[in-house]
């Protein structure tokens, strides 16, 4: 049997802020740090012991997975960072408030561009300051793999290699793993684990630091799956992510 | 040219209680906390740009990093953490309030224990619940190299070969290299580098969270080493380490 969990990250500031975030670094609100807090005490009550930790570039899924370890007294674990396991990258739209984005373009245009499986918002300038291109933290990813803007299928392709040539290979050593990361990139992941169809992933909303297990036997076929905790606080947490491109 | 940082962690709760730690896996103080902040914001004025991040399997060492490279801004660098870099095994001191100790053996006999090269503390019960043997974060390194006490050369014969194996190499394609230690895996590297006595390396005393530059030219000639910040302030604090074990 192999355990795995995956971990979207807590409230970060643009959440709150109902801002599109994507490759942004933004950092954990102070709810989101308690967030993570309490899925640390969760998962260790559960009596899980991980032997391998991932993780995004990204400060907010990071500080997650340390303050999930550190609650867990497993500080110590080995950590992966990659850049495959970013968010989705919002392009152009990075930074805008999603009220505003969804009163000026309508509630359809966002809800396109933050769940449609393979349009993408127009691209980053990469000259400019803010680009991906320009961000010393991706300067050892070759620039061919670094994008601009993404679709979710854009996503997915690059999540789900790291699934199967990294996690799998590591889950034969390991029994245990904990996968820090976010909405999207584990949307990703998820639609490869359940066959989920293209328009299906669509109205999958993952609520914030709410560990969701999945089960596998030795020669990984998903035997079950199951968010983690308290199910009513579960579903409030979900349709509040549901809700949050709406306009205000 | 190739810089080297050694951090020694913040102070930590058994620093403060002036008992030996070793490796019991204790936290950081408050003060302790402040210190890395202050260590990470002295490194990020001076503009280093690490490649790359080690860390010993205890807690405090793992904190510093984490705190001085979130006030860097730098978390998505790469860490590996290793038992080789853990503080000196203290055996059955650890534990011990360090001023009672001297009170009861002498302040001569709690500096060989702390300080001496070759004389290790008498050795943890294999078998008790606190033995390193009985550790879950070390069941993956073999038995036959985990202490159940250690002598300064016995550190030495264990993290030296980190240095040569796995950060030499990594310097081949790394600038900038953060190692956050111990007190004694530390010296046991200083020791090496600048080729330091066994009987002169007993005065060496490395302050709490004052980084430590040591700078090397492509072929790892040593050409200097300097702590980093306020030299009285320094002084200060490598006396106070050196006034630790005396008997209050």
């Amino acid at each position: 049997m192999k355990k795995v969990i995956l971990l979207r990250h807590g409230e970060s500031e643009w959440n709150r802020e109902n801002r599109f975030t994507g490759w942004t670094d933004v950092d954990l609100s102070a709810k989101g740090v308690e967030e993570a807090r309490k899925a640390g005490r969760l998962l260790k009550e559960q009596g899980f012991k991980f032997d391998m930790t991932y993780t995004s570039y990204l400060k907010r899924a990071i500080k997650t997975a340390n303050t999930v370890l550190e609650e867990m007294d497993m500080l110590w674990l080995p950590v992966e960072r990659t850049w495959r396991l970013n968010e989705k990258h919002y392009g152009m739209l990075q930074g805008l408030n999603k009220a505003e984005t969804a009163a000026k373009y309508g509630d359809e245009q966002v809800k396109i561009w933050r769940r449609s499986y393979d349009i993408a918002p127009n691209p980053q300038d990469a000259s400019s300051s803010e680009s991906t291109w320009n961000d010393p933290k991706y300067a050892n990813v070759p620039r061919e793999n670094l994008p601009l803007t993404e679709s979710l299928k854009d996503t997915v392709a690059r999540a789900v290699p790291y699934w199967k040539g990294t996690i799998v290979p590591a889950l034969a050593s390991h029994s245990e793993i904990l996968i820090s990361a976010h909405g999207n990139s584990l949307r990703a992941i998820i639609k490869y684990l359940k066959g989920i169809s293209d328009s299906d992933i669509i109205s999958l909303n993952l609520p914030t630091a709410v560990p969701y297990l999945f089960v596998f036997d030795n020669n990984m076929n998903l035997i079950k799956d199951e968010f983690l905790g308290d199910p009513e606080e579960i579903k409030a947490l979900m349709d509040a992510v549901a809700n949050q491109g709406k306009a205000k």
